[in-house]
């Protein structure tokens, strides 16, 4: 069973704070355009990323990690021979490992392997409606994240304008964010990696995938309220996370 | 017949315009350095960026783009193979590609791969001017642009502390831009990607050449005012690049 | 022989003179997550960075550059190629050249490289506490680093809360620097870079680490006094960096 929506927020505090106190490592097979701020979010959550895609070495850093994002941007041959590497060595270890389909709407190729990793029980997926619609063949609405979910066996984190989180049995909406975060490169790569470090710290999937898309949304919504535009959100958004407290959580939390 | 250089202060104004309602899709091959910020870049000023490098994916990109950038940073053999499949992908759809040979002075193969780029018809090639020489066996001035630019049958968008756009036909200058530019990595690399997203809505080469580099030159040169230095500049191009508009684009244009 | 401890900050001051005077050229072979930070740390002290990994290109770049980084992040089968060749590169012309073991404490194979590395004589190693105790087999304190630096011929360069630059005969600490500071990815390896870009203009390998580490150790601690979490952090250091002057050395250098 999972939690009450109501209670997501003070989950989410628990979380953040176990971030803090256990610098859990997370491995993050990502695209090149989102591995420096990627590394930059997880660091300023608390945790602690490597980033290594290559095939020699990608098993050994996933045995010495806590959770494990495989993202399908640029998916060159050397990522897509590492991914199915870095599965394998967290299906071992029993690591959590979550997939973020990056454009897939825009490749067949990538869909199809897409298709192949889910059907490997990854914890989760975090996804945009495009992205969503190309996988499932489905409008991106809280009905077919469910579904999805719950013939998948996985937890769906459907982001855009409203977030929502569905496993097969419960939804949460998030309200969070600021329209300027569209204009960030990588912003929704970097949210999946949050969202497998909270897996590393939280066993209940749909509580962590919530959590890690919460943070990001508030931190985007505090953030947004200083930024002179998307150069400096981007900044802002790595400071405001790195100063998220309680209160700041509870009082912007928008979680339905 | 290209329009008057009066007249490019407000064709850039349209050609802004346009790259904001209509966010067109602009694939780049470019180098590991320059992605991040390239991407950011294009999301400020209305374009989508895609940059998988990958040869499995690369046509499939830009079968899906509006227009292509074929960087030669960091050249490495996947590069060289996917920049092939891209140009025969783009001149199948018909949609403009620009080449950026960046370090051809650094490099015989480099300039050689650039040369053979060249033959195959870009709409335009924006570069500095040790590139220049190196690719043209000519110092960098008006003369020899617009006689390569002439033979070639491109747009030359030669940038430095003054950039110079050369058809066969028709030479612009313009003087806008902060000399702390120089100190932020692929600022050039970034134009680059910017006057690729301007050929997408601009069917005038020059125009849309001159457009990119006198946007970037305008945001530099607004945002150096209240900069502390190259990093705090390279936050701030974005910003104002995102907020650029009408009366600041006026008012600050020196284009000769 | 060594200058003396108390005369490194005048030393720092001279030899960032001379980066800002003689640009050198700095090639690094660096890791996927560090290529655009450590490009504008370099630009920031006055260097001119170039990146490629590519084994058919690496050798040219490094026959044009004053110096060079071998940093083993992201260790891919090219990144190992293209290291072996820039080396070779790097002895025939005499120019000096810098290791950073990044993670060996995380990958055997990558550990059993930068060992087979440091025999072929590197001008220095900068490298953490973990990574020190990997690499050597002993805890990260002054004896431990001068032993290892008199028996492999190079000074090490071993960062942490206070810093320590090692050559066999002689040691300075360097208490500068901010806890922030770890919390931005690859600053450690910008670091590396820093002090490439030393060596090129500073023939006692000794003084140059020292330089490299103080340097950012000063730009750091400058820049936390108004930065405000680890996203402005990274912008100010860039900033601070490049505005670093003697006053500003002298007041907060912290060596003994």
């Amino acid at each position: 069973m999972h939690a009450l929506t109501s209670e997501l927020p003070h989950i989410t505090i628990e979380i953040l704070e176990r971030l803090r106190r256990r610098s859990p490592r997370v491995h993050c097979i990502t695209n090149a355009v989102a591995q420096t701020f990627t590394a930059n979010v997880l660091l300023a959550a608390g945790a602690v990323p490597t980033m290594t895609v290559s095939s020699e070495e990608v098993a050994e850093f996933v045995k010495g990690a806590d959770a494990l994002l495989v993202n399908l941007g640029t998916l060159d041959a050397g990522r897509r021979e590492a991914a199915g590497l870095a599965v394998d060595a967290a299906a071992e270890r029993g690591i959590p490992w979550i997939v973020d389909p990056t454009f897939v709407d825009r490749s067949a190729n990538r869909a199809a392997f897409a298709q192949a990793l889910i059907a490997m029980h990854p914890r989760a997926i975090r996804l945009n409606g495009a992205e969503f619609t190309a996988l499932v063949g489905a409008e991106p609405n809280a009905d077919a994240a469910r579904r999805f979910a719950g013939a998948a066996g996985v937890v769906v984190g459907l982001t855009g304008a409203r977030d929502l989180v569905a496993s097969g049995t419960a939804t949460a909406t998030i309200e969070n964010g600021d329209p300027l975060m569209a204009k960030i490169t990588a912003l929704g790569c970097a949210t999946s990696a949050l969202v497998t470090a909270c897996q590393a710290v939280e066993t209940d999937a749909w509580s962590a995938t919530a959590a890690g898309i919460l943070l990001i949304g508030i931190a985007g919504e505090v953030a947004a309220k200083t930024a002179h535009g998307p150069g400096s959100l981007a900044v802002a958004i790595i400071d405001t996370l790195h100063a998220l407290d309680r209160a700041t959580i509870l009082s912007n939390a928008k979680v339905g």
